[in-house]
């Protein structure tokens, strides 16, 4: 069968055109532009890459964007701290702390200090549990933008089998939820499920988001099913590729996200939605 | 094949020896005993009976225990400054807020008032966050229940599939993070469910949380299945039954709890090992 392309750029543009509209908005009404505070503690080429990413990003929507650069010897003290103030600070709408963490330090033991409004990616264990209660929140936007582009295609999910593998706190366990809240029933799978590839092939859907090259396969899934790939990995020879073999897939699945161009550009989008909604919060 | 009767009465007995110990070596430590607030806000029969059995529980183990009655009437502010000022009460240890609230008030409007570190029956944002992170929190009693009877009676989890029937914010979501955390795959259903049969006849162990007579049936269930059933419902001749069908399951499941004596004991049980966990505390 024909395998659509379940691409994220228009998806993405529609978004970014509704939140630089709003920023636009929300900087008439309120004499600045939403402010979003990016805390970095490393030396990660990749982080920074992603960082001045974020940083065009937000100034394409007119985003003010802070970079607060704490160094990769930061320790845990340092950075709950600056995530206190900045959570306290008026003037700061929203807040992205990015990984790496200085060695010994872990998400867990500093993400709380975001104040939960301002968790525009959802890291802190209180945004983690207002969306699996279903309360207002920020979800993860990596997980969001799978649900986004799935409705976005047209993907049915009430009543349907998603089979989410991978069970990160960012990625899997967020998306359980999010695909509960759409009534899916949701398998969660990952590295000590037993028969993976039958788990797999007995769901409608499909979200691979394991960071694991190869990790889905044509022989996986289900003539017909949607399979949307959440990974982002190095191949040998330098490309960045997802967590599955599109070229077994394609012919099998009924609808494939590519990477990239599929949940990425949607997440991005998503981030900065996130920021223009904590900025338009009433306080 | 025969089933066996997976009951929580042994399991119960040996935490309430350990939770009568502690609370005993807390007391001699301490120059009183834990201290467990219940906060009531209604006139419903079912919660007065069950607050009565958490009082002679909690007596059983050496706990003190104070009702606090709001009254039907109360509005979300007084219950939310009720439980603040018990949360920041150096002699209160643990809350539990019984359910049903007043009309118009919901678990999600008051629940964040409860300390996270009293929080014993896990019932706030924060708690279920924790949780699903991995991180130190109190876990639904009900939920953990579920795991505790599995291990107890030697049911492997590691790589197994589970299927939760049901997908509340006081068992279905949280014990789906158990079982995660035990290296489980794990499927949560619903009423949502397109062909609820074939995915729990697809499952090694089958939990049924939703409060619904004959959710479960030995059709559902396949040969050598391990069944929980979490449902606690009236039937009509006024017996407390469960949602599995226990007639039809038994002689195909390898194992099925009983309604009463199964999760119910073990709830209560870890409830109590919960106050005293949350008294144990350095603080």
């Amino acid at each position: 069968m024909d395998t659509a392309s379940l691409t994220g750029k228009d998806l993405a543009a529609a978004i970014n055109a509704d939140t630089t509209a709003r920023a636009k908005a929300l900087t008439e009404r309120a004499g600045r532009a939403p402010r979003l505070a990016l805390v970095v503690a490393n030396e990660d080429p990749a982080s920074a890459w992603y960082v001045n990413s974020l940083k065009k990003s937000a100034a394409n929507r007119g985003i003010d964007c802070d970079t607060v650069d704490l160094g990769a010897d930061a320790s845990a003290d340092t950075l709950r701290t600056e995530l206190s103030v900045r959570s306290a600070d008026p003037e700061t709408d929203a807040i992205m702390l990015q990984t790496p963490l200085p060695a010994g330090v872990t998400l867990d033991d500093v993400s709380a200090a975001i104040a939960a409004t301002k968790d525009v990616d959802g890291v802190s264990p209180l945004s983690l549990g207002l969306l699996a209660a279903g309360s207002a929140g920020f979800a993860p936007a990596t997980a969001e933008a799978v649900v986004e582009l799935l409705k976005h295609h047209g993907v049915a999910l009430e009543g349907r089998h998603v089979a989410v593998v991978g069970r990160s706190n960012v990625v899997g366990k967020p998306l359980a939820h999010l695909l509960l809240a759409e009534n899916a029933t949701v398998t969660v799978c990952h590295s000590r499920t037993t028969n993976l590839p039958a788990v797999t092939a007995a769901a409608d859907v499909v979200v691979a988001a394991a960071g694991r090259i190869g990790l889905v396969t044509g022989a996986n899934v289900r003539e017909g099913a949607v399979v949307i790939d959440v990974g982002t990995n190095e191949s040998s020879d330098g490309k960045i590729v997802g967590d599955v073999d599109a070229e077994s897939v394609r012919g099998i699945a009924g609808g494939l996200s590519p990477v990239p161009g599929g949940v990425g550009p949607v997440t991005t989008a998503l981030l900065m939605r996130h920021v223009v909604l904590a900025a338009e919060r009433p306080r």
